[in-house]
């Protein structure tokens, strides 16, 4: 069954000459034990909630999963899509991409990504089953990794995390094979692994990739432990090639055909390529007549558990009915009351409604629970071992905290949110990315999020970070300018179901200008005019966050000079690109522009034009109180004047 | 001693009603330990080149290194200018900031960074010392690290690179106060670091961190390991405060007049705020005596060693005399021989010429050398235990190879150069960004540019990236077009001291257009006509890198519909921001103008104005043969006539 294995990667990296036969060579006996063994799948249902989770981590060995999928039935994974191998549109994309692929349970191929994300899942497995108890969620979260995934610092985060908090449910497979890209690993480390996964709290065994039986034994120990388990399975790269096996040209490129000629004497291999013999297609098939029997055991549970609907709803993502009124109601109040807050203060206050109104939310931090303010009364800490609280203690791990709400996220269940600096994006990016790719609705909420920040300097104050998320594909970024544009962000982010969003909000106190309530969401349009001009229009502010206070100060001053300005309010750029071209150019209007953002300028010219002005950051920023900063980087209602007499006659 | 750096912690920091008493307050007694037994360091000459280098990890705790320079006597760390903590203009910035603040090796405050910037010192450290022998370098590279930093994910890479190469010279001294900002660390880690730098390679002890002699005795005999090494000091945050010591209070907030009391009369100290008895002023300054003293020793060695000149153009970083001559004879013969090669491949063909000419490069890849093609001919590679060659493998660790880029530029006597894929300088940006706001002269080769990159599919291929990398303030981002550009590009880079520079370069093959040699470095200006038009310029097409040739595609054409474009080659948008708003204007002419990028639109607007197109991705990429993604995602000749013909009138 194994070689069968072997046997569909060769054949299908040849025939696209591109791809990785390596690893799929060498981990095909230890992925044979799993899942004839041990993984509860059902291939016609893949979304079944009660799932076994495999994570392909190494995700560069894609046809090692897509030649499982193969064997498995899984409805898109036909004989023909192997041979179309790393070609436009077929499902076997170069590196496992969720959504794409049935039965890929998320995107591989940054390193150290997969392994991250299926603490996030095993994690919310622990969750869920605290909630709707072992009848319904009893399940696994396997995962194979390569050396690269636990060379990326990633991995720390992951292992460290998922130590600690006991997930004694997720079972790492380590493709011990000794080689990467440019070499031996001696070449690069000399880490002591399994001391270093029992270091942070795990469970390790040590066996023989290649022996089958080792292997079986290993999971069903791993499945008896109390805490998380790497099983480190001594392999060999690419095995079975004759001259290639144990060597980094096994790793990344097609054997050739005399090698692969090789290889199927060695493995005794005597099919054509692409074909597999019945009898083995039937031990495959045995494992999804396994997984269809515990799926449907596990629905007849479901349908006399009397949480039906609850489950079904919280794996569905579904808010509440009542969530939009109870959300409209604290906008009416927001607008009557108009605090001055920050907007990370307005956040918190936002949230504490939004955690009371569904139970769904997940919040978490990065160690800056008190700075971002993600902590509402009641949810309760997720501790190890008991896991019936909603708020999760990330530590200092911005990254692995970005992957794991991919996990949760992609396991269903919970709507997680997340909170850093903004500038602390940069830590996070690599997950922040997939979390875009595939389109999770995933909450981050990034605070401190200009030179406001102040004294902490330069090293925390973002200035690029907003041009590189709204540079980001499929993702919405949220900069709202009061307590009312905090509530309809928050409101849009929980609805966005196929895409993450940032909320990036300020450490500082600002008025809410929002006083009128709309029943309309109007962050919901992107950008909208905040404040009409008295007559005629002769300019027009843009502005972001806690940049539109300074834009509405702006219009006094230019007013005393016979300027009569509005001000756009662009809380969302990817919204305000979706509407209609007649809204978007009325909203900005034939007037002059001047855009005023404590940003860097890229970008902004799309919506200035070419006579346009820009007020904001050319450098980096510098330790010193917010208010002084503001006037040191020129960032002012003074400057906006400027910038607007620039253009056109002032008094 | 101890008392004096708390003191003066307490005190700043309540001046400034502002920054981190906690760390200084614990730490006092380990730093006063490390300094007035062990630092070599000549505060008269903050640039001596074999002094010791102290990094302050947790950078949070700025005080005790501004208190520690105030007491040595550092020239512009006066006793005023701690009174002016974290206010504009003062040295004594939020966070330490190099290049701003005399004594501080490398800016920290983004955790994990100061840790394994030190691991890039200690390793030139043992580089210059392969070249330069005993006699001239022989320092120790010491760092104060907090719970913080042992979190962050790039911990991992920087242990485990510095454990495999067996850096001996690397001191760290874990400040273990079992306290993060959410509360005790228990919440949310249990990793045994003693256990989990040892699986690592390192030498580790344990001390009680409050015992002067006790660390002492630690670091004298981890200064005679053969491994780098690990002091785990036992600490209480915040030590000496009556009620917030040992607790998340004392560590980012003023502690309040009736704390401060109460410490000073458990310290007892007596002094009022801001003042330090001339005794223990005597003290500190025997330490600057020692230093000084070593460093006249050594600079009579190295008046005798013969070294000298060599020596000081090493660590001034000079360029030898003769190697522009040796670039542009190149650049001649590249433009005569027009080879059709990959960009990456160009730069490997530059990269030979570069690393015979100067000694000074040292290259180095995460795990992709033969993919960024980063290594040439003879450099040797640095192995543990031998120090001598001139490329590293990093492994894969991205984040790592940035920050100990980092490190080598800052400790001086290297530039170095550092190899992967576009995409994953998301991994890398946290070191980057440093790069950047350290001004080091650190250039990333970021190969695999674009959808060109293929089959590997939308998680490798960049869409934002460059976006991303222009928008980040001082990073010069080099697209170069074909072999002559990429060469242009490199000079640029080699010469730029005080930037770091990004090559982003294709995987795909492309033709030299740049065939005529031109003594002016063209890519300097940032952008230029690459092509004129026939007669008169109907239309402007600006692209960058691979996209030059679909630019010039379309104007063939273009010209078979009666429309005369010119080509701008843009390689450098920061470079071509600094030209003459006049040459600008020439070179963007005021014909409509189309521009074709393979990557997002964010930033174009700029540059094609109100009546602009742009012919790039709106979205992430696929995994199928490049040519095919091209084609499939329009980015092709006929897209750039289409565009342009939507502009203007074409037969």
């Amino acid at each position: 069954m194994a070689n069968a294995l072997r046997a569909l990667a060769m054949d299908a990296v040849e025939k696209a000459q591109s791809g990785h036969p390596g690893m799929p060579m060498g981990m095909a006996d230890a992925a044979t034990a799993l899942f004839t063994r041990f993984m509860k799948i059902d291939p016609g249902r893949p979304d079944w909630a009660d799932r076994d989770r495999f994570i392909l981590s190494a995700g560069h060995g894609s046809m090692l999963l897509y030649a499982i999928n193969h064997l498995l039935g899984y409805a898109d994974m036909g004989g023909g899509e192997l041979k179309r191998f790393r070609q436009l549109g077929a499902v076997t994309a170069g590196h496992p991409e969720h959504g794409h692929t049935l039965g890929v349970e998320t995107t591989t191929g940054p390193l150290g990504q997969g392994l991250t994300t299926a603490v996030g899942m095993a994690l919310a497995e622990r969750m869920m089953n605290a909630r709707f108890g072992d009848e319904l969620v009893d399940h696994y979260t396997y995962v194979i990794a390569g050396d690269g995934c636990l060379m990326e610092g990633i991995s720390h985060e992951a292992i460290d995390l998922a130590g600690h908090l006991k997930l004694a449910r997720l079972i790492v497979l380590w493709d011990d094979n000794g080689i990467s890209i440019d070499g031996s690993t001696a070449l690069s480390t000399s880490t002591d692994q399994p001391a270093r996964f029992r270091a942070a709290g795990w469970n390790v065994i040590a066996v023989d990739g290649l022996a089958y039986h080792a292997v079986v034994d290993a999971i069903a120990e791993a499945r008896r432990s109390d805490r998380p388990t790497l099983i480190a399975c001594r392999t060999t790269i690419g095995y079975g090639a004759p001259t290639k096996a144990g060597r980094e040209s096994a790793h990344g490129a097609p054997l050739g055909a005399a090698e692969i000629e090789g290889a199927r004497e060695k493995l005794g291999w005597t099919h054509p390529p692409f074909e597999v013999p019945d009898e083995l297609r039937a031990a495959w098939a045995e494992v999804a007549a396994r997984g269809r029997a515990a799926r449907e055991a596990w629905e007849a549970r479901l349908s006399t558990s009397g949480r039906r609907a609850d489950f079904e709803a919280a794996v569905e993502g579904d808010l509440p009915a009542d969530f939009d009124e109870k959300l409209d109601a604290y906008k009416r109040m927001l607008g009557e009351e108009a605090p001055k807050v920050a907007t990370r203060k307005a956040s918190e206050m936002v949230l504490g409604v939004v955690n009371e109104a569904s139970e769904l939310t997940v919040g978490g931090s990065a160690d800056l629970t008190h700075s971002n303010l993600t902590l509402t009364r009641g949810l309760g800490s997720v501790v190890p071992g008991a896991y019936g609280g909603r708020y999760l203690h990330y530590g200092i791990r911005e990254h692995a905290m970005a992957a794991v709400m991919n996990g949760l996220a992609l396991h269903r269940g919970f709507i997680p949110y997340g909170g850093t600096f903004l500038v602390f994006s940069d830590y996070a990016r690599g997950a922040m990315r997939l979390s875009a790719l595939m389109g999770q609705r995933v909450v981050y909420v990034m605070t401190h999020d200009s030179i406001g920040l102040g004294e902490d300097g330069p090293t925390h104050q973002p200035v690029e970070h907003l041009a590189m998320l709204r540079a980001t594909p499929n993702i919405n970024v949220f900069r709202p300018a009061d307590a009312v544009e905090t509530l309809e962000a928050w409101q849009l982010a929980l609805h966005c179901e196929g895409t993450p969003s940032v909320l990036a909000l300020s450490r500082q106190n600002l008025p809410t200008f929002r006083t009128a309530y709309s029943e309309e969401n109007l962050t919901g349009y992107g950008a909208y005019v905040a404040l009409k001009p008295r007559r005629r229009r002769d300019v027009t502010l843009l502005a972001t966050g806690s940049e539109v206070e300074i834009a509405f100060k702006a219009v006094d001053l230019l007013a005393a000079r016979g300027v009569d300005a509005a001000v756009v309010s662009m809380p969302c750029w990817e919204l305000f690109e979706k509407q209609s071209e007649a809204y978007r150019r009325a909203v900005l209007g034939t007037a002059p522009r001047v855009a005023v953002e404590a940003a860097a300028r890229l970008g902004w010219d799309r919506w200035i034009g070419d006579r346009g002005r820009f007020v904001g950051m050319t450098g980096f920023g510098a330790s010193a109180p917010a208010g002084e900063l503001y006037a040191h980087f020129n960032i002012t209602p003074e400057a906006v004047v400027d910038a607007t007499c620039d253009l056109l006659t002032c008094a």
